[in-house]
């Protein structure tokens, strides 16, 4: 793949809208399906905008996989972020050993692990860890930009085409999770520049730091911002000024993913902004898109307003990682399992010939399969 | 098992606080895990309850139960159901076959499902049923005591030798669920007496009645509580007069899975005014249990408040069967890798040498396993 401008665009003009037809049958079986209408809730959504994605009203996910985009941010010398830089490097090579938490919660669900390196800081010598390095991390957003435009669109690009391989190699689904010290305030920057909201209400306090550290980063973000003057309507000049590698590929498997028309796994804040800014680029990426956990970061809120999206479950995680992706994925599994497999009325024959109350003691039997 | 009074008392005398000292090094191990503390938030929680109920840090819930009680309600010919009595029998048969929501998703997770005719109105010619009938059908509150008190204890006793089966076969887990035309009519009025609450705030639309069908549930509400008179005090009298066998015989349960030290899926709204009741006749039960998501009918907040639990995700389904349970055991398998699994800080050797920034283009080993 050639990282151009041009090659993104024909990625995004390729994204197409789901199929209305597929939805339509899907919410028709939905109705025929044995239970009081609507009583699945979300699993009955899911099951139709899943149909719209693939064109089959009866779907399984069967391969699941989770790439995660590890880089490090080089506004981490403001002092921002809680942990060393050095974590990075650290759970990048744990990641692919199923030592940390989404890690190890991925393996245990059967769900395969692809661990990119876009940007960290460090050599890795690691085969596992995929080497897509862009730099040794981004410049200090609070003193100039990320990086060129040029290197956002390399970014952009190479998450597209881990997705895109991704699905070539079967996956039914890609979560999209991150690992970077520091990238939870590049994600408010670019976050807060994408919504117009003040930077108070997208800035949380990530791995935990202390109320001076939280003063510090607001003012960074302020900062970042007043000294980069992203272009609101431009996500990918958004991403290179006060974002980072991991976000922007992140970005670029959301588009990579609609574009192979499989559905895509959203995890926690920063992985919410990526995936607005997926959408900003290229709007039809929403119909691809699957909530996983709200996080307690407080700018996932904004984030998935802008989106339309609702969490599908609230465990209080904040972890990142793509830690929420695999459950979301089995939440996926039971709609899937609910469509393919429930009786429809007819099948269940609770009709007409059901509807008298049954006389006690009279015995009772159903057709037989 | 003897269906008695003092059977009953045996079990919840010996229903025991969880391990405090397992706890402790559960909570102790949590705060080793390579993470900023408290990020895997409920996961987190989730791991110490379950070491309390086992006693050990390290757990694994391989072995998966859904016990399903089913059981008709006389309350039904005062049409406060929106579907025929003959559903109850018919999703009872289909539940074993896999066919109807809760079982379809149960078989794609691989728990197992027991379903297990307490009070149906009819006949079962299945021998997937297990069929522990203590009478077809109980008689309409709304007119008189559902059950005797002695029925109410026979149910309670049924579920909860079925759990201690469960157990005993190896059962890490089990989920309660129900099928009962009317069952959210005498879920409503259990939890209206043993609350205080109104009826009008613990009645919903179940399945989905119509505005005057809901007027009749509500009056059929008060009315059933009026006449019968129960004792809030006494959760046995409660579930005779105003309750079913299918909430009694899942209360037992409940209670069972505490006696055996395993811990205890509650479902949506019928199965968290059962998991109450269980709470009420034995306290100790609370500490076992596990809710899974937010029902959409109305009563199950109240229900939740009074255990003092918050659903692990909300799907807004209101099927009932159990539905929910799979899931919440996908979550808490997920709780168990992460224990089981994440290096501490110390193996992830994310330590003092980590602590100065990494050079760049300096390369980076870590520790081989």
């Amino acid at each position: 793949m050639e990282f151009t401008a041009e090659t993104l665009n024909q990625i995004v003009s390729a994204v197409s809208y789901p199929d209305k037809d597929a939805m339509d049958r899907a919410e028709k079986r939905q109705a025929e399906l044995a239970k009081p209408p609507g009583s699945l809730g979300v699993l009955e959504r899911l099951s139709i905008q899943l149909a719209g994605i693939t064109g089959k009203v009866k779907n399984r996910i069967s391969k699941k996989e989770l790439l995660v985009f590890c880089s490090d941010n080089g506004v981490v010398e403001e002092g921002v972020a809680c942990s060393p830089q050095s974590v990075t490097v650290a759970q990048t090579i744990n990641l692919t050993r199923g030592k940390t938490g989404a890690s190890a919660i991925a393996k245990d669900f059967g769900v395969k692990l692809r661990v990119c390196d876009v940007g960290v800081n460090a050599d890795i010598r690691e085969g596992a860890v995929i080497n897509r390095k862009i730099a040794y991390g981004t410049k200090n957003i609070a003193k100039t930009a990320a990086m060129t435009r040029s290197q956002a669109i390399q970014a952009i690009l190479t998450g597209a085409e881990l997705a895109i391989t991704s699905a070539k190699e079967r996956a039914d689904i890609i979560g999209i999770g991150e690992m970077g010290i520091g990238n939870t305030t590049t994600s408010a920057a670019v976050l807060s520049v994408l919504t117009g909201a003040p930077a108070k209400d997208v800035t949380g306090r990530g791995g935990g730091i202390t109320d001076e550290g939280y003063i510090k980063k607001l003012s960074v973000v302020e900062t970042a911002i007043k000294i980069n003057n992203p272009d609101p309507n431009d996500a990918v000049d958004v991403l290179s000024k006060v974002g980072g590698f991991d976000i922007a590929a992140m970005a670029g498997a959301f588009i990579g993913a609609a574009r192979m028309r499989i559905p895509v796994v959203i995890d926690g804040f920063i992985s919410a902004v990526a995936a607005l800014c997926a959408v900003r680029i290229c709007p039809n990426v929403r119909y691809y898109l699957i909530p996983s956990h709200a996080s307690f970061e407080i700018g996932y809120r904004i984030a998935m307003e802008q989106l339309g999206l609702t969490p599908l479950f609230d465990l209080q995680m904040r972890l990142g990682e793509g830690s929420g992706c695999p459950i979301a994925m089995m939440i996926l599994d039971s709609a899937c399992a609910v469509m393919n497999n429930m009786a429809t009325f007819a099948e269940a024959e609770i009709n007409d010939e059901y509807l008298e109350p049954i006389r006690k003691k009279d015995s009772f039997t159903v057709k037989e399969n």
